[in-house]
């Protein structure tokens, strides 16, 4: 089953306690299509400029995603700077320079709209929407956002989240969507705008997903699942860790083909498996080495220190 | 088999998002004691003055708390006072009355010596060596401490660690103690400084362990293993939740008798569910009013929402 993943393809200049890198291939598409690969086809729509290489498309195409919708136009890609220094939790944003993305238009390509999978990566609502408009026959969406649109583009986010099977976001970002000062409470109100299940991201603290009675289509009750991080020794650079949780879980339940409670609960520990593997070095490179054995190994490890 | 604990039974005047309570029971043996009360015998060593009544004693004796080492002298308990209300997460401390408390020294009664598991709740350490001293025979010993005692009583703290089979503290005190930036590499050195195994809190986000190659007395491997916590709609009090959480643990450990990999785990669960159950009201009286099937309905309900 294959996913279409709408998002941004980037560069990232990156300071972290462990060091610095220039301009490492990032971008929340990328970090998501390459921890889904793992599991299922993926498919990308973004847009880049002249400086995305070949080099830089054959990490993506080497995995066996199709890259058929990242449009090259004449510019520069989006370049995100930030540090970690201070506080490997919370990048401060030192630089954004959006580039050929201040006016990205997402076009899905013929080939991909038999696509049955559907995830919106954080861009501009209005654009979420659009895409997901273009794709009327998926079986699944699922999309993620930040405190940006939140808070400046609640009324564009929120036609997003009624269409949405489920949203990925972290902790701080259901707080501020649902005004509630606590995440339980928060995520039920988060629930009551529209999304039939939400996933929350603690970063080294695991995920938590609450599902409504709408979540699996056969009127099962509404609940929670609480999985584990892998914990770390070292966290060399947290970019893309969300984005790689996301590509792990969605792509999980796109090779499953169905959302079951026990889809989606396993799905979690793979978001966990793939979001702690790339935490393990700068950008894409742990990802782009990693294995379906040290994926199955580390999803092992997660049970085995997890369940009595 | 007992538990002999020793530290604080004290009053607390407390401010939360949720109201407000002027001196009710408080201290860390009292919430230790209440909730290892629900799974095996125990037994308090601490100090009042004269506003401790014999119905604040009844709190603990109806549970089967032997309360004989609790010595009564002339002027007023404890006193804390603190607020929850800018963060439920830390309190800030508004006033700490010592009292009788200033001059605690421990008097182990004669009925206590044969107590099998001694636990010292978080006081000064030169104290805990005492009492550690003072109960050769104990089967197994766990302690916990705090924020002051790491930075003005290293020397004193360390020679307490060197004699414990578990450490349980927090995430903050894990940092602390050994300077780390990361729990992980932080558990491990805290390890190095003596204690067997590690227990390390992490509020809502649940607990970790850590074991050593000594954890279990039979060369098992040094390892991880990570318990969730129960959701909570709200918290209407955290004063005691470590405490709590300490209580259910080692009440569990000492009610099986061993200590293998197993029941440290399940110890754990129990660990959270007696501190998810205290932080419901304020001061002791959710754990007042609890029962043990309560007790084994959130065991089963912490293993359903965190199991795959």
């Amino acid at each position: 089953m294959s996913i279409l993943v709408v998002g941004s393809v980037a560069f990232d200049s990156l300071e972290t306690p462990s060091g610095k890198r220039e301009r490492v291939l990032g971008g929340a598409a990328t970090h998501f299509a390459l921890a889904a690969s793992f599991f299922t086809k993926v498919r990308v729509v973004g847009v880049v400029g002249e400086d995305f290489l070949p080099e830089h498309e054959a990490v993506l195409t080497s995995k066996g995603v199709d890259t058929t919708g990242i449009e090259h136009v004449v510019g520069k890609s989006f370049h995100w700077t930030g540090s970690y220094v201070q506080n490997l939790a919370e990048a401060q944003t030192l630089a954004t320079d959006l580039n050929v993305f201040a006016d990205f238009e997402p076009k899905i390509p013929a080939s991909y709209l038999d696509s049955e999978y559907l995830f919106l990566a954080n861009i501009d609502p209005v654009l979420q929407s659009k895409v997901r408009a273009a794709m009327p026959n998926v079986k699944l969406v699922a999309g993620d956002t930040m405190n940006y649109w939140i808070a400046a583009h609640r009324d564009n986010l929120l036609k997003v989240l009624e269409e949405l099977d489920v949203l990925i976001i972290n902790d701080k970002e259901v707080l501020m969507l649902s005004g509630e000062t606590n995440w339980v409470r928060g995520a039920k109100k988060v629930l009551e705008l529209g999304p039939k299940s939400l996933v929350v991201k603690y970063a080294e603290h695991g995920s938590a997903s609450f599902f409504s009675e709408r979540s699996f289509g056969d009127n099962s009750s509404a609940g929670i699942f609480r999985a584990p991080a892998t914990p770390q020794e070292e966290v060399v650079d947290p970019t893309g860790a969300g984005d790689s949780f996301a590509g792990g879980f969605y792509g999980y339940i796109a090779s499953q083909g169905k959302l079951t409670p026990e889809v989606f609960r396993t799905a979690m520990f793979y978001g966990c498996v793939m979001g702690s593997l790339s935490v393990e070095q700068f950008g894409t490179e742990r990802l782009q080495r990693t294995t379906r054995e040290e994926i199955e190994a580390r999803f092992q490890q997660l049970k085995q220190i997890s369940h009595l």
